[in-house]
């Protein structure tokens, strides 16, 4: 069934395998007259490409977009954008040894259930690699929503056990971009990679939590019933391969107050705008009713370690017999680097998309 | 925006606000030929209507559910399914004290804002009494799952910090309804209970965690990219009001281990029904690369205790003016008793619509 | 699946068959604002109803329509709109003559097939009953459409042979009403009229043309590709019962032209409120491109003679064993004159939905 | 808004301009297994391209498609299908005269007002070259009704007052393609060509009718309200470029009989496949009550003279000014020829989604 899409008015479908010719996709219902800054959508993808730095895989992939549609003179013309990413690291490999094995934890087996067939070359349509598209599409949304003064910003909060112990509001998050590990404190920063380099060493690989804040978001965002602006968020984000978990606002957390400790009382602000309604906290994350209330949207995502492991692993094949399934290739340790673009990818989407379909509320 | 419809094939659209004349829904794209056992449906109604224990809301509401269309002599005919529940206790009521003031944590400043216009005699269409029509829906994607042979068991994990400290694998769930908290163990139970009233005598509320567990799917529902099986089941229970986080399989716990630890291997079961390719272990919980491996699915939902608390509270109203929100009516010191059916319903409407879409996935 | 619904971000889902309990529906996505003249909408649901003259159906149907959520003292709230139409007539029949046999040209036989099961007291579905909830849609639509000055026209053009022979600029579209034939010019009216008694006497039926006009258009309505504005126009009205054709502005009688003859050439007109480039003439029928241009939308839609007769017909039961389907019942000899609330109904959907779909074209 | 998809289940999404760098498009929902036959494929687009032929524009493209993903050892593995169709026709051209000029019954004038911005150098995405992209997905979906034997053929039967005054009962449609203006009838055939050519020297433009056969439907496909096969059907043919009207079974002539005279009784017949029940006739056009009968579905779909032609008509610039649009450059006298694959592949994607659709009517 058609799924390859995300989002309705503001849509993103896409396609392509991890070794197949190219990937790329279609940004449908981007409104006229907004403007590309190509350097920008290509500097996203510098930020998910394979091969940036010492703790992510070290496959070479150049990750360029090229447009082919919907962009005139600069300027979106409302109409459908296509891309395309070429695979340019297409080496001929011997597959076999994967061929009718499934590898644990991946996609082989349920895709090869589900269709009948598969690309046994590499994860197919289950490979990040898919991810790439996401940044494109999330790019043009960001490029939209900078146009509404929202942002969105993204870093690792945690590698395996190393964690960092403070509120967004804590920290500097201009600051996420200088270490390859996108954590925004120095300190925490260089224990993540060293922890990374030791799994590395193991041939091993670990998770963690990607944190988000979004800020300058107006009020209005999001559907009462079943399309919160949060659920709308969760979806995207567990949407993302390895994710197992995604929490907002005081999360999970919540558990642990009353609900006269936890509730956000309103306040009045008086400024040179006038008289503006704000919360005293924000445990709500922004979000009241599935609603955005105007404060900042906040959230954490949790991604287990990728399946893809440099050690023997016990199987079996597609007729059920045993098998060894090696550890080789050129893999992520942790992925949680490359996530930082992807979570926001996938955010903008989601609030360009709110932000078109909330122009309907009114009459 | 039309919003109010979940599902894609088997698809539940709802109406209705907690002080009009009535809720109800619209159930399309049910196969025909079901066979609709209505006390079973007003059953399910039952376990999640006000009333029901003194753990709850003493509001009493009958929650009847009145089918206009879409049966005939018993069996859905494939058209689709018109229903009402009425409102039956819609006292006449002094809404002034909350007329114009915000409450805290609750949708009035949200609505008010998106849509210039709000319902102020209740929560509206962000009252939990919404939740009502999702039951029916569920209740009937659940006679449609049991044809297949799924089922849905979802209870109380934790209230604040008590906590059943045990994997649903050890519990016996049969024994959930027997308790009003809807715990399956006996003494956490009478722990949780004893720690509600407790919150009741304060006028506080407090929060908790729903687990799910699903038996029976069969390997591939769910679709590879955007439309993971776990990311509908997410978006699904991050729609239910209150909630704040929802984790599957291992969830933020994933964290804590290394892929060697997390992944699950392969192995080959023989038995009656020829060889059967199962997993050792059930990190994934039960879904991989977004679609389910036959394996049993489990997850987590988070709900924050509820925003509507027995004290009063500092506010403002419409105008921005300092204002306080009285304390009164009658609601749940906590929801999580009757958060289980509504969990279980979004969760049978996900797979009942994952089934129906995989018919299309080969030729 | 999932089809009992119409149109995008304004949308209709309906529910109901004939000899049900009662019909009705959801309106979603009707923007926050919009004041509700229930009588308005009453008296759109008699335009349509049986036994409104001696021409139609004699069967006695009051088609009362309940709001039951989505309108606040008097205005709707943005969310989703629950209507019913309780079925007073459905006395105890006898269906032993129809239960098993095909009627001729009904959905008896492909429901059966579709299906496996079947309402075999009426139509079910496939009755034409169901378009009152299409009325109650449209009628909410027009109101929308009011609010921005676009209104609609339908009118019955031709009966059997009997035809309007003048385009609907030179008629006066406010007598259409005047006549119980609806259309427009009193002795063409009553031709028509005079024509149905005799195919009534006859146990027979006979079909015609509804033409329909929509003016105050703005520009800009309508997506370029597949969701052409004529194209929504002509699915809205090819769904309704019994309709085997459609053309738009020039229509069929196009092909008579040479291009040069059929363009539209642009002219600018000043005027108080500046100038304004209109065309000339508009045979392209107010839609270029897919898009609305500002000048009148008009329309004609084929109407058959409906299928159930008042003579015995040859036909075969669902075993396959010929019989007879006796011609009894009150049925309407043409269901042109209530057809034509139908069409502006399924038109002013489409538009009210093009109308906030156009809010997303412009950043 | 998202407008550039088609279908549901098997959905096609399309992108680019004439005078882009490259068309293209996504096939999603394809169910996994199907052949792919890359030659087939070519030979659809090679019925569609420009200069086959001395009664079509002289342009020279080769419309060549590529590709990009979903299929796998020659078969679809139910992963979305991405191809392009590159422009290597883009020569630099002077665009002035038509930058700010409207040309009449163009979209010229409508996607300036509804988007602010308009590709001035060619029609942008409402130019005919778009449906290149239909072809792709047309043929895709083509190969997989085959598999269920359902086929598709369209022909000419009007050029102007040049008709084919014969039902498709009559006809040997397996002499279509033998004539270049693909009508079956040789005589007719030659005097549609004649006429084409005696308009082309004038300069000018002219239309006709698509008539339009699906043989092999089998009973169930469509659905009852809303979205009825032929309300489907209508919404694909009036999405392709210069198309006026629609009309199926016995369509607009309808309205020339009465009841009992346009009914289809019918009978059993009795074969090696044991008892069939059939129409005698089939006025309904294979669609009783929205869904498929199992006869013969036929409609016809009137073109438009294409608005470009050969002699300098008046418009206005976008400031209103008079001005004269040149007639220049190398189109279609008439696009009938060309449109008939177009036709066939509209109808070809609402097969066969109708087809996946029905999977789910019962349990």
């Amino acid at each position: 069934m058609a799924s390859n899409s995300f989002g309705t008015i503001f849509q993103l479908t896409t396609f392509g395998e991890s070794h197949g010719t190219a990937l790329g996709g279609i940004i449908d219902g981007c409104p006229a007259g907004l403007d590309i800054d190509l350097d920008f959508i290509q500097s996203e993808l510098q930020r998910r490409k394979p091969g940036q730095s010492h703790i992510t895989t070290q496959r070479k992939e150049e990750d360029e977009v090229k447009f082919l549609s919907g962009i005139f003179e600069g300027k979106t013309t409302g109409h459908s954008i296509g891309f395309v990413i070429e695979n340019t690291n297409q080496k001929s490999h011997d597959y076999s040894h994967i061929k009718d094995a499934y590898r644990p934890s991946h996609a082989d087996f349920t895709y090869q259930e589900k269709y009948g067939i598969r690309d046994y070359r590499g994860g197919g349509r289950s490979s990040a690699r898919e991810t790439a598209c996401r940044i494109v599409g999330g790019a043009v949304a960001k490029l939209f929503l900078k146009h509404y003064n929202v942002s969105i910003q993204a870093y690792v909060s945690q590698v395996g056990h190393i964690k960092l112990d403070k509120s967004y509001t804590e920290l500097d998050l201009s600051k996420t971009e200088e270490s390859i590990i996108r954590c925004p404190e120095t300190s925490t920063a260089n224990q993540m990679i060293e922890f990374i380099e030791s799994i590395r060493k193991q041939g091993d690989t670990i998770g963690g939590i990607v944190s988000c804040v979004v800020k300058g978001t107006p009020v209005g965002l999001g559907e009462p019933v079943f399309d919160k602006l949060h659920a709308d968020l969760g979806k995207a984000m567990l949407g993302i391969n390895a994710v197992k978990g995604f929490e907002y606002g005081a999360g999970f957390d919540s558990i642990n107050y009353k609900g006269s400790e936890l509730n956000d009382a309103f306040v009045s602000l008086s400024g040179v705008e006038g008289t503006q309604i704000k919360t005293k906290t924000n445990n709500s994350g922004g979000i009241q009713g599935g609603i955005s209330n105007g404060e900042d949207i906040y959230f954490n995502v949790a991604f287990k370690p990728v399946a893809t492991i440099m050690q023997d692993q016990e199987s079996v094949d597609k007729d059920g017999n045993a098998t060894i399934v090696k550890g080789k290739g050129r893999h992520d340790p942790c992925v949680l680097p490359r996530a930082v673009p992807i979570v926001e990818s996938m955010a903008a989407l989601v609030l360009a998309d709110a932000l078109l379909r909330n122009r309907a509320s009114k009459i």
